[in-house]
C-alpha cells in the first residue's frame, strides 16, 4: 500500500514519558543509570519493553542470543523485514538516552501506524539486542559472528552462556539466531550522537556514513629500569621516553590522514612508576578507527615502522599485539538517501557524518543494508548521567524514523 | 705524630667477613636483603657493628637522631675529630655494599691502627647514620637540617620519633645532635658507586667531585576526558599528549646543559587510563640533579618556560609543584687532593666524578670539609641483591680511605 506519509506523526509525549519510565529502571541514589545487561533491571526493563510492543500490534519473541523481536505484520506475507532498533542495556552509570532512543522510537513509530490502522507492505521489526555496552552477542550473533566460542563477561562475573538463560535465551541454540538479507531487507538505528559533531554545528539530524572500524593494539616497551641519578642520559634505555615518542606518532599518523581518523593512546601504566627510578617498562594501548580499512591499514603500517624507529633510537624493545580489529560498516547509499530526502521533506536540518562509537547497526551492515539517524547529544556527553537529548530533539529523531521506515518499504519493494 | 702510611694496611679478609656477616641480618629468602632503619634487623646490625667499634679500640655512644658513633681517641685532646661512616640500613630488597662498606671500612681502618698501636694526632671517628634510605634524619640532625618537625617513616607506619627510642635516639633532644667544623674538622665517606661510570670505564678507584643537587616536582596536567571514537582530534584536550610533550621535553632540557645534568620523568598516572578514553588527567613526577645549583635554577627555569608552551598548544592546564629541594653539595679541594695523592702513591687508578645519588656525606658537606671515595658498583647495578663489588675492590676501598685518613690527620693540623 502507498501512505500519505505527510500525515503520519509520532506521538513525542507518549515517547517522551515512556523514556522517563525507563530511566527509573536501575537508577542509582547519586544519578546515573546501572542497568547492565542481563541483569534484574535489565529484565525488569525487557518486560516493559515488551508490553509496549504488543500495545503497539507487535507479536513479540526471544531469539537463542536473547534479542527481544517484535515484529508487526506487513501486508505481503512473503516479504522479508524492514528492521529498527538499538539496545536498552547501560554502562555502570550510564544515561537514559544510550540505546533506549532507538528502541522507544522504533515502537513509537509502529504504534502511530497500529493507532492509525496503517500496515506497511513489509512487516516492521523493532530489536532489542542483547548487552550493546559489553559483548554485543546479540548484534553478533544475528550477523553469525558468534560461532559457539566461550564468552566470558565481567560484569556479571559468569558466562554469557548462564546469562543468556535470565532472558529466555538459549546458548546451545545460538546459531539459530542468524540472520541475513533474506528476511531482514534493511536495517535503521536511531540513536543519540555521543559526540559533539551535531551539537556544536547547530544541526538536527545525523546522516551516519557507516560506523568506523577500529585496530587496537597492546604496545609493550622493555627498557631497563635504573637509577635516576646514577645512570648518564647517554647510558639509558628509558621505556617512558620511548612511551613518549610513541604518543607524539600516534596522534601525528591520525593527523596525516586526510579522511580524518581518530587515534588515541588512552591507557599508559609505568614500570617500576618511581620518581627516582628510569622507567624499565611501559604498556600502553592504541586505538585507531575510521570508516575507510584502507586508512586503517595504512595507519597499522605507519605505526609499526613508526615503532621500530623509536626503539632504535631509545635503545628499547617494542612490542605490538593486535587485541580488537572491528571491520568498517558503511551504511547502504539507499538508506542515507531516503533520511537525507524525509529530513528534507520535514524541514529538518541534517548533516552527514560517520560514527565513530560502535553499535548494533554495525553488525546489522554486514548482513544486510544498514543505514543510523543521529540526534544531538548535549555538548557530546555520553557514557555519564550528563547525557542529554531535548524531548523536543528525540521526538524529531523518532519522526525521521517514522518516515524513513514508510520510504524504505517503497524503495524496497 | 707521623705515621710511616706506606706501611700501613687494611685486613682484607677480615672487612670482607664482616661484609658477609652483616648481609645475613635482614636476608631474604629469595634474595636481597631486608634491613629497614629502625626495624629489628638493624638493631641487630647496630649491636653487631658496636662489638666490631669496641674490638677495634672505639668508645661508642649514640647521639639523640640515633646515630652510632665509634671514637678512637687522638694523641691531642684539643683536636676535632676526623670522620668517617656511612649507613647499614638498607631499601626494602637491597644489597650488601650500599652503605655497609664504608662503615665497616672505617671501622677496619680504626682496627688496623689499633693492633699497630697507632694514634692519631685527630680523634678518629666512624659513625653509623640513622636512616639513610628513607629520612636521613641522622645525617640531616647532625648537619642542623631537622628543626623538630614531625617526620613520618612510611616503611615503619609510625613517626620518627617512636623509631628513634628502638635505636636509643631521643626526639625531645634532637637539635643536641647537631655538630660543625668545630668538633669534626673533616669527613671522608667510601661507599660503592651506585652508578656504571667505574666499572664501565675500568678505574679502580672515584674521586667524588661533590653529590649532586636536585629539584623534584610534581606536575598534573589536566585535560578533558572523553570518548576516543567520538571525539575528534582537533577538539581534544589530551592530557597524555601533552605528558609526551612534558617527557621530552625534561629529556631536551638535560641533554642541552654542558655539564651533563641527568634529567627523570620516573613516575607517570593517567587517567581515567582505559583504552577507549581520552586522558583527562596525568600525574607525573620530574627529578633533576646536577653538581651546578645555577645548571639546576637554569634547568628549572627551562621546564617551566616548556610547560606554558605544551600547555597552551595542548589545551590542557598544566600545575608545578616544588616537592624536594636538595642544595648541591661539593667536596673539599683538600680532601679531593688527598684522595688523588694516595690513589697515585698506591697505584691505584682514580677518576673524578660526581655523585649522583644522595649520601650522608652530601649532609656532612653542609657543616665541615668533606669529600667521598667511590669503589666500582658491577654494571652498575644498586638496590637489588644484583649489586656486586668484588672483596678485593672492597679492601682496595678501604685501603685508600685508611690512608686518606692518616693523610687528612696531616693536612688539618
Amino acid at each position: 500500500m502507498t501512505v500519505l506519509t505527510t500525515a503520519l506523526a509520532v506521538n513525542g509525549d507518549r515517547l517522551n514519558q515512556h523514556i522517563d519510565q525507563l530511566a527509573e529502571l536501575g537508577r542509582l541514589p547519586h544519578g546515573g543509570i546501572r542497568r547492565l545487561a542481563f541483569s534484574p533491571e535489565d529484565c525488569q526493563a525487557r518486560q516493559r519493553v515488551r508490553q509496549w510492543m504488543e500495545q503497539a500490534g507487535m507479536k513479540v519473541r526471544v531469539d537463542a542470543a536473547g534479542n527481544m523481536i517484535g515484529r508487526y505484520a506487513g501486508q505481503q506475507t512473503k516479504l522479508s523485514a524492514i528492521a529498527t532498533g538499538s539496545h536498552i542495556d547501560t554502562v555502570p552509570a550510564g544515561g537514559r538516552y544510550d540505546g533506549v532512543l532507538g528502541v522507544l522510537a522504533g515502537i513509537e513509530a509502529v504504534q502511530s501506524l497500529h493507532e492509525q490502522g496503517l500496515r506497511l507492505d513489509h512487516p516492521l521489526e523493532v530489536i532489542v539486542f542483547s548487552d550493546e555496552e559489553s559483548s554485543m552477542i546479540g548484534s553478533r550473533a544475528i550477523a553469525g559472528a558468534v560461532k559457539g566460542e566461550a564468552i566470558y563477561h565481567p560484569e556479571q562475573g559468569t558466562s554469557i552462556q548462564a546469562c543468556l538463560d535470565a532472558v529466555g535465551g538459549d546458548w546451545s541454540r545460538i546459531l539459530s539466531a542468524r540472520r541475513s538479507r533474506e528476511d531482514m531487507a534493511a536495517f535503521v538505528e536511531l540513536h543519540v550522537e555521543q559526540g559533539s559533531v551535531l551539537d556544536s554545528k547547530g544541526y538536527e539530524i545525523g546522516v551516519v556514513d557507516g560506523v568506523v572500524g577500529m585496530n587496537r593494539y597492546a604496545i609493550t616497551i622493555t627498557g631497563v629500569p635504573n637509577h635516576a641519578g646514577t645512570t648518564p642520559m647517554d647510558m639509558r634505555h628509558d621505556a617512558l621516553v620511548a612511551a613518549a615518542q610513541v604518543t607524539l606518532a600516534v596522534q601525528a599518523i591520525a593527523l596525516e590522514q586526510p579522511s580524518r581518523p581518530v587515534a588515541t593512546v588512552g591507557s599508559l601504566n609505568v614500570s617500576p612508576n618511581a620518581a627516582n627510578i628510569v622507567p624499565g617498562r611501559v604498556e600502553l594501548t592504541v586505538d585507531m578507527r575510521d570508516l575507510s580499512q584502507d586508512c586503517l591499514d595504512d595507519m597499522t603500517y605507519q605505526l609499526s615502522r613508526h615503532l621500530q624507529a623509536i626503539a632504535a633510537k631509545t635503545r628499547t624493545d617494542i612490542d605490538m599485539t593486535p587485541i580488537l580489529k572491528v571491520k568498517p560498516s558503511p551504511a547502504a547509499t539507499s538508506i542515507k538517501s531516503v533520511i537525507r530526502e524525509v529530513c528534507q521533506d520535514l524541514g529538518f536540518s541534517a548533516h552527514a557524518l560517520p560514527s565513530r562509537a560502535g553499535h548494533d547497526a554495525m553488525e546489522m551492515g554486514h548482513i544486510t543494508d544498514m543505514g543510523m539517524i543521529f540526534v544531538p547529544s548535549h555538548a557530546g556527553i555520553s557514557h555519564s548521567d550528563q547525557e542529554y537529548t531535548s524531548p523536543e530533539q528525540c521526538t524529531q529523531g523518532a519522526t525521521v524514523l517514522l518516515h524513513t521506515l514508510v520510504r524504505l518499504d517503497q524503495v524496497y519493494s
